[in-house]
């Protein structure tokens, strides 16, 4: 299907306008990062001051490309943006504008802004932008981000979109999920968004196969109407969560010198979440944490878990956080303990949370698990694993991913500790277990997971 | 001064009754962790099995090592342990009974407790646990932990000393914090408690000069009333943190299994808490983020907090997480405004938080902090640095170290990312800056600092 947003999300050419020989520069660094990731198509320097940039042959304006460009992305300054965005009326499809200095810093830049969004609807130039960080794309192999990839890695394919108002927020997520390789679709900033909305993002990611999931990071939203029926769509068939912020008194001032976004009323931002389905989160590691779990598991309607654990102080501490969610830890049934009370010494407590003990072997975490899941007492389990029991080995993340698939259902791992731990968690990982750090981001993967059945 | 709990934390001589030969049994990790702790007495293996253990004499019975021990680390299975108690008496001046199996499993397990509670008074014997793992002691080199250290790290020596119900809880932590050289100087895992509990520990902290700040994890406390009059006490001299567990129906059926603890109605804990000027955390997460703050900062009186930060979507997000935990972003005064708004380029935010954008440097971070803290208008700063920047150089942490010293108030730093950013994380440590991976945990250090203006 066609979409309007094509330009941006499958473009066949790519002009970087202001490119620069001159390393370090973002300019520069932006043409690197097309090298590096991939993009199959034309990328066109357009610069006056030079002939060549990297063994690409530079164009001293738009016009004399000679072709009409999918994408322009804009690094030059912001008094030069105007100019250049009336320049590619006609010979540009769409544009990321990614100098600052628009409605992010007072009147003046407010009217600055207002000429270019004339010019680019002038000219039918859709744009992204200004302010922002553009595009990383793990589809089109698009990536116009100035930041050089020694210092924010990139993650690996994957089907998690973020569409982000902040762009530090954005490649700060990033590099978080590429540490753990958990994947992502596609990467928007849009920054002061004249043009390009999370809306229009939301409508083209709505029919898109590679995605599955979709964060938002919002500071403020324009047109709230168009934002829920775009939402409503969107969450029919993938999972949403919004990070609303500048929802308070300093926030919201940070906010509208940021990305000059008016950050508006909080209750109505969760209303809007709610009539569109749109799972809220708190913060920074709600997003991490939902992505961890979204990546390894999809969501589930319920809202009751299994706790299984080694270390009896954890489960207590997770029952605690589970109750203040809204999750609910239903006890153990009786049936299921005649099970498991002749297979386990007797000093283990058998119930929910199950408490394996210092003694615990890998065969009693997976028995533990998979009958505690069996048939429908649970909607999800969160095992808390600590390694300090002599008897656990390298083998129980397999194990306990195999009675995870076995019971179809989403099984979260917490496993908190030092240097031993740490390694172990990879473990976890390559067994496609979401696997957190503290029995807290536990919790919170558990309730984005089951967000449809608690109110968070 | 002479204290009753001095056979605990300052003992001459360790008997491990029960001692075994056989390497991976629980009693002889113990004697390895002795080992490798370098505790300078004497230590003595009891078991009737064997007439030498890791190259030392083994007694048969505590009778015949022939003079009084100052402390016997009980690790044999609890059916004995009543009658070894027995044995102890007038031989042995404190007792860590590590045995599970008591009141945390039910009604025969409390007479046993009951018996064993009865042996060691009337033999004269203090005791700690049972269903414990006992003793880790920077200060007198005494490691009773039943959990070899390939698997859990020891901390190095510090001033916070962690009292804890659950024994995993305590390791989880130390091990948590031994990554980051956070020290501790006294860990004591208490489970039962059916002789020494937090008061004691807490009377004897209290005029301990190794000890800066206490970290309890509670589950029940039976004796409020002294625990109120030992937390104040000891709260005059020294920072007390405490998390309650089992404050919820499942946490509290999860608390009496575990430790045979009653959790009674969380409300009562919160306003002893109060009353005894301890600072309520929360759950796992504020445990680790409060040792991180305090191992490099002293509490504050005040709420007025500075955010610095080259992430604008960083800073809004802070902003946010402080309003939402009483913390107050107060704007930055105009005459700081006109000092700093000539230094920077026009583009950079110069408010709270003060937003530096991508385009920032060293000298611009470190300029922006020491005139935001220069006289009395803040209580604490949070830095939230990242990485992506291109400018920044590995001087950072050294130069953001030397304003917090010029000012003299707590600088809490906020680095989340991948890679390169958790590489230069230790830089903040090295420079003795406290550091966090993630913006609410910043904000969770900042307000354990200023607990004592905020409401938490």
């Amino acid at each position: 299907m066609e979409s309007s947003l094509d330009p941006f999300f499958n473009p066949r050419s790519i002009a970087v306008v202001g490119a620069s020989a001159v390393p370090g520069k973002l300019s520069r660094i932006i043409m690197e990062s097309l090298d590096r990731s991939g993009f199959a198509g034309e990328v066109y320097p357009v610069n006056p001051k030079y002939s060549e940039v990297m063994g690409r042959r530079c164009y001293p304006d738009i016009g004399s490309i000679g072709e009409c460009v999918d994408l322009a992305v804009f690094a030059v300054p912001a008094s030069a943006a105007v100019r250049l965005m009336k320049e590619a009326s006609g010979r540009v499809r769409g544009a990321i504008v990614i100098s600052g200095g628009f409605s992010e810093t007072g009147r003046e830049g407010r009217a600055a802004e207002e000429e270019l969004k004339r010019a680019a609807k002038e000219g039918g130039v859709r744009v992204i932008g200004p302010n922002c960080m553009g595009i990383y794309d793990t589809v089109s192999s698009v990536d116009t981000l100035f930041v050089p990839e020694d210092r924010v890695r990139r993650p690996p394919k994957g089907s998690i979109a973020v569409l982000s108002q902040s762009g530090s927020f954005a490649l700060t997520a990033m590099d978080e999920l590429a540490v753990e390789s958990i994947g992502v679709s596609r990467v928007v900033s849009y920054g002061n968004k004249i043009d390009v909305s999370e809306a229009d993002c939301l409508e083209f990611l709505a029919d898109d196969d590679a995605t599955r999931a979709v964060v938002l990071y919002i500071e403020g939203i324009n047109d709230g109407r168009r934002f829920v029926e775009a939402a409503k769509r969107c969450s029919e068939k993938k999972t949403l969560m919004a990070l609303k912020v500048g929802r308070h008194g300093a926030g919201k001032r940070a906010a509208s010198s940021h990305t000059g976004a008016i950050a508006g009323r909080y209750e109505l931002y969760r209303a809007a979440f709610k009539k569109a389905s749109i799972i809220e989160l708190s913060g920074y590691e709600d997003i991490i944490d939902g992505c961890r779990a979204l990546a390894a598991n999809d969501p589930v309607d319920g809202r009751r878990v299994m706790i299984v654990t080694d270390g009896g102080g954890m489960g207590v501490g997770i029952a605690d956080a589970c109750s203040e969610v809204g999750l609910v830890v239903v006890p153990l049934p009786e049936e299921k303990k005649e099970v498991l009370r002749p297979v386990f010494p007797g000093y283990f407590t058998v119930n929910n949370p199950l408490d394996l003990t210092g003694s615990v072997t890998d065969e009693w975490f997976e028995k533990a698990l998979s009958v505690a899941l069996d048939g429908d007492d649970y909607d999800l389990a969160i095992v808390a694993a600590l390694w300090g029991p002599p008897h656990l080995t390298d083998r129980l993340p397999e194990r306990l991913a195999g009675a995870a698939r076995s019971s179809g259902k989403p099984v979260i791992v917490c496993s908190p500790g030092g240097e031993y731990t740490r390694k172990r968690r990879a473990l976890f990982e390559e067994a496609g277990l979401a696997v957190f750090s503290t029995p807290e981001s536990a919790v919170r993967a558990a309730s984005i997971l089951l967000a449809r059945g608690v109110q968070r």
